[in-house]
């Protein structure tokens, strides 16, 4: 699956503080251990505590790209910190994330085709986020449409349908699996499908197990992409087993070995 | 979900070791500690170096029946060592299995009714083990039908598609989950789908996450019952948590406890 480092995000302390002292220290070793672990993208999120948003995100971003070759996620709605983490990107780059307003996606797709970077769409606009399978795959639909009317790979879209937390609405995942199910169906090629996993568990007793079996469950109806603690071990051995088991990689008694090669 | 203990089965060196002696310690622990994790069923199986199988049976129900009030499945396809369990048993009873072909379930069910027990039918017969979703489902619909025509209650079925190995056929799984989903919506009430879940990843390097893998995703399509190393706490946790997910029990931040109760 595409595992999108979640760890270089401002919110987290001790990138605000590198942020704040422009300390690239506890930057490139979070670049240097997730991508170890195998991440496919990092995230990189300056937070809310950036002074200049703008300059923290190229900042953060040319410490990531000196430290390992690893695909970005520029982390943002606000467009002109996109355009900027665009402007000095190298490596290959996921967008995260547009709403699904018709404005937005035309401003986001728009610039994410003139960079050949993938985008991150979410299933809501500036009225609020559905809760229902219906009116989320109503967006879904709209933003392949959108992506049709751009000439813009629908390999480089990736919807995302907007977890809740278990501990707000306990219906969620099951329809949440059917969403998967149907985005994967939607067009050839299909978009990709996305969550932000930790959102799904935090605040909860056991927050990594109901991550790590959510995710599985999720490989089963199509999930194929999560921005994710990609440090947590028993996750990705999880993840990849859950692929083994979709037949997505060829068995060996060494499978873990092999697919994080 | 229904978890039916596999430790008290004489193909285990403990458990042979105390049929051949008489000595009922290591089953009576096995009893205990498989009822304390929170085992649904015992299994009981007197293996293939019993002398005298029917005896064995006796003697192992009644030792179980004797340190617990755990229900009990009596594992066997030979006809003989079934009634010899039923004629001694007092808990709760299911029967661990009857084939598929008409005789084998005319005589497996009669018998089941008359004890008022469960009964697991295995999608085979005497030509042979179907690998496809095709000839598994017409053998669900065979068995439902018995099961009408006998009115037997379809709540005391348990349909078993017989799960193949990992390691023999990585396709396999996608087209289980496809049977549980089409099992479930068989008949009102649909009939329980269980698996051996031990055999999926017998022989493999990474047995335990394997099965529990599987086992999560499973849940997610309607599996409900499992012949499993209920002593495993990970695989246990690991099923709660799919049923929280699923929504089958009420979050709480202690639904680990909770659950188990």
């Amino acid at each position: 699956m595409i595992s999108i480092g979640e760890r270089i995000n401002g919110m987290f302390k001790d990138v605000r503080e590198a942020i704040k002292n422009k300390d690239p220290k506890a930057v490139r070793e979070l670049a240097i251990k997730q991508t170890e672990a195998g991440a496919s993208f990092l995230d990189v999120n300056v937070g809310t505590a950036a002074a200049d948003p703008v300059e923290a995100m190229k900042w953060l971003i040319e410490v990531v790209q000196d430290t390992v070759k690893t695909p970005i996620a520029i982390d943002s709605q606000k467009f002109d910190v996109v355009k900027a983490g665009l402007s000095v990107a190298k490596n290959e780059i996921l967008i995260n994330s547009s709403k699904g307003d018709p404005e937005e996606l035309d401003k986001f797709m728009s610039i994410a085709k003139e960079y050949n970077a993938s985008l991150i769409c979410l299933t809501m606009d500036k009225t609020g986020i559905p809760q229902d399978v219906e009116r989320r795959m109503e967006f879904a639909m709209k933003i392949v449409e959108k992506a049709v009317e751009h000439e813009y790979e629908l390999s480089k879209v990736y919807i995302d349908p907007i977890l809740f937390p278990i501990n707000v609405d306990q219906k969620q995942p099951a329809l949440m699996f059917d969403i998967f199910n149907q985005i994967k169906m939607i067009s050839d090629p299909p978009p990709h499908r996305n969550v932000g996993l930790s959102n799904f568990s935090q605040g909860t007793k056991e927050k990594r197990l109901l991550a790590r079996v959510f995710l599985t469950m999720g490989i089963s109806y199509g999930l194929d992409a999560a921005v994710m603690d990609v440090l947590d071990k028993d996750l990705m051995d999880a993840a990849i087993t859950a692929e083994i088991i979709m037949n997505q990689h060829l068995y060996s008694d060494s499978y873990l070995t092999a697919c994080r090669k």
